[in-house]
């Protein structure tokens, strides 16, 4: 059986760092689409999704609401009850696909981490939820290897650039017009963003 | 037989983007220790790296010497005298390892392109080298995509952030300082180089 994923995803104000080329409506429309092709990516690869927001979503997802934004607080309160292995996927990575899921589930290691760019954490597998604690922010994956040495787990880290790219900032967008296919790359089109190349430097731009 | 691996390298003046934090001399000696990490790699997977250049320098490695210094020409010159599958690897690529190598050799595609962040295509698996041809620069990776689909050659992406991140600027030095283990890392360490956190952003800094 494939184990549920938990996706945390903050529906209000999300994705600040993308003000200067969305509206606040616009990054919320596009954060829920970024949502959409993870939980997609997730059913793909056979397994449960679970939404784990600050409020629910008009959405068939299996959803937990917790009362706190604070991403570690959350996970930490769910992972002590947890009897399964459970698997934690950021919602900001709409390259996600479900080959990549299926390699993490592969893993024959106590703990699977996907690096994200700076330093972060974009994916974390535990067989044994109960042994292990997040420790999300700042230089994360670091922290998270050390947290499995302390436990005395082992640990694989994950190669993949689809789970590496979290969507941030205006030049990530990038990636997702080149390598997405789903329906965030599609309502970044259809807002009227482009690829642009300047002196060899591929960018991006939205045309009225 | 693993496949010969070819790898462009520029020894004189290189990644001029990283002249706000290394000076010439550091930046060629920097790019070397980046080429030996590659190599040391391909070693690793059984394969033969074969270091193209404009001009020979101090090791062991098979190398060819060639007048251009222009990628696209100086490859696609190489590539219809090849009678044998080629991998072309990019000499930035200091967190490369022997697993992704051999991953991308498993292909059962008749191209295997590995996408570098911005459009780039950092690594290219050929296995009749006589039907393709590259071209680099700009949104390469959509380009060799449609050079493959115009000959009629089926096509694979592997997913790799190790392969996925290439060394141009400042910001790149974060991921080799984190995810790094070779030669290159070790050097950039020697010189200062550390990590930094502000404001939950993971930097980098050289300290004096």
């Amino acid at each position: 059986m494939c184990p549920h994923v938990l996706i945390p995803f903050k529906p209000v104000n999300p994705k600040t760092r993308l003000s200067c080329v969305l509206s606040k409506e616009e990054r919320e429309a596009f954060a829920r689409t970024m949502l959409e092709d993870v939980v997609s990516a997730v059913r793909d690869a056979n397994c449960t999704p679970v939404v784990v927001g600050t409020e629910l979503y008009d959405s068939e997802d299996v959803q937990i609401t917790v009362p706190d934004t604070d991403l570690n607080t959350t996970l930490n309160a769910l992972l002590p009850d947890s009897v399964a292995p459970i698997l934690i996927l950021m919602a900001d990575l709409p390259l996600a696909d479900s080959g990549v899921i299926k390699l993490i589930f592969a893993t024959d290691k106590d703990v699977a981490l996907v690096p994200g760019r700076g330093g972060g954490t974009n994916a974390i597998f535990i067989k044994d939820p109960k042994r292990f604690h997040v420790d999300y922010y700042g230089t994360s994956f670091l922290k998270h290897k050390k947290i499995a040495e302390n436990e005395g787990l082992s640990c694989e880290v994950i190669d993949s650039f689809r789970l590496f790219t979290d969507i941030d900032e205006k030049e990530d967008l990038v990636e997702l017009l080149i390598h997405g296919s789903g329906k965030s790359r599609a309502y970044l089109v259809e807002l009227g963003f482009a690829l642009t190349s300047e002196k060899g430097r591929v960018g991006v731009e939205r045309r009225q």
